[in-house]
């Protein structure tokens, strides 16, 4: 067996030492082209032309969890698109919006603030009952975070393109139900896989039907947030903050405005980062799965895009 | 059945009003010197005064989980002393420490200064396996905090004066013990009862136990802590930093060294406030329990202070 490895803005040395080492029984080199042709690759938004000359791949295994930058290549039509599905990314992303959702919730930027300031202040408790949040995207980032949020006795809501249900989540689903999952949430949490379907979808349309002091956490892609208007929302007051982690542009250009906005909270995509022990284990797992026959979680439809 | 209200630096108003609505069947009142003798007294921080011409007072409400400033009092023998137990505090306690928690072990506070400067910053990620959690004091709030870290994946380590056994948790218990659980703690939180025995706990020889890079959370009482011996031990680069909820004087001097350390992160005793609509509720439904000779939750054990 066969396997080819290619990063982009990642060190390949550890990766490839590290499948090797987890697949013994296979060869594992980095990819150059004209490399011979392979039975897997382990790719993050690889060249066209190592699709282009690998047209017999069983798999092609995305080292992250959102393969919107594989699904704007050519894959040969036989080739299963497999996804990191938690690999030590969910819990990563349940700690990153409990933070920033206790954070504007407990007004601990505030105290911060106040602190520094020299002001030892006293601000009136928030009913956690008026803080309902509202989980956009219910695959398994959504789930544990809801999960996570559950914890904390926060009312949750989920919404998803097709109907799903999770224990203790009031689940909406489809465009219907989209206008009333939104009039409920005061804190909005994007989890979408980015498709076509849902860029731009964070929009003056969707953030406007917040309820008034709303608040969104973007931790899925730049391109499902519409910037400017997420800027006009926050600028005439309909809602209180954000917390941005993904950007259409990263790094974003040095006069981009939410560099220092006073109401927008923004990290360097950093919300779950791919751990590779814990990524190269699962993808052996997964490549020796499918040498077996069985079926492995993750596999892209590649119809609707996730 | 006469019921009485003092508390300092709280509106009384609402407090007698609320206990009024909620057990119609008594007389509520706020506390004035000569009132008439009391069955039950609501207090936070009463004056020596309304207890020495109270003799005869069934139950002595604390409104708060710490009676450490009631303790100091001299309370009639038969009196007993209750303290809230819950009352919508545990929950705000574990996401104050998992905000902290998760803020320190994300780095989400070196991103932040980070943005602050224009950089777009990688920092490799931290392995939770190194960040093991020790709480001090496993009571209520204690048992909250350490189910909700353990929801995160953080290995959690007790330590209580008496032992005890808490589900996932490694408990240690007494001052044999207490070594062995500092050793293991990367990160210490301060959960104890202030009494003559942990007054000082947290001093140059306890917080120089925790391993090197250690970081202290304190949302107990400042009296714990022996703020000269932190900052040496931040200053030698020992301990990493520390959040601190609670100080020896509230609020503190200007000139006081912690409202600007840079290791730091101040709060001004926010990090679970008393609610006072819960608080009111579970009081009551206290007060109809004795009275029905039925044993409550909260009891103080005054031999050893809570």
């Amino acid at each position: 067996m066969r396997i080819l490895f290619s990063a982009t803005a990642t060190k390949a040395a550890p990766w490839v030492s590290g499948l090797q080492a987890a697949l013994p029984e296979a060869e594992v080199a980095e990819w150059a082209p004209g490399a011979p042709q392979a039975d897997h690759a382990v790719v993050w938004a690889p060249p066209q032309q190592l699709l282009d000359e690998q047209p017999a791949l069983q798999g092609l295994f995305n080292i992250g969890a959102g393969v919107d930058a594989l699904m704007k290549l050519r894959i040969p039509p036989q080739t299963r698109v497999v996804r990191l599905d938690d690999a030590g990314m969910s819990v990563q992303m349940a700690e990153f919006v409990c933070h920033a959702v206790i954070r504007h919730f407990r007004e601990l930027d505030a105290y911060e603030q106040d602190i520094a300031q020299g002001r030892w202040s006293y601000r009136k408790p928030r009913l956690r009952s008026e803080f309902t949040i509202g989980i956009m995207g219910l695959g398994v980032l959504g789930a544990r975070v809801a999960q996570a949020l559950q914890q904390f006795e926060f009312p949750v809501l989920g919404w998803s393109r097709s109907p799903k249900a999770l224990p203790g989540v009031r689940c909406y689903a489809g465009q219907a139900q989209f206008g009333d999952f939104l009039a409920a949430s005061r804190v909005l949490v994007c989890l979408l896989p980015l498709t076509p379907d849902t860029e731009n979808i964070l929009d003056r349309d969707t953030l406007g039907r917040l309820p008034a002091g709303g608040y969104l956490i973007n931790v899925a892609r730049g391109a499902h947030l519409v910037e400017a208007d997420l800027l006009a929302l926050l600028d005439s007051g309909h809602l209180a903050g954000a917390t941005i982690d993904v950007l259409r542009e990263e790094p974003p250009p040095a006069a981009h405005p939410f560099w220092r906005h006073p109401k927008i909270a923004l990290t360097p995509h950093t919300s779950a980062r791919t751990l590779r022990e814990e990524s190269i284990a699962q993808i052996a797992g997964k490549i020796r799965a499918m040498a077996r026959g069985e079926p492995v979680a993750g596999v892209v439809d590649r119809s609707r895009g996730y």
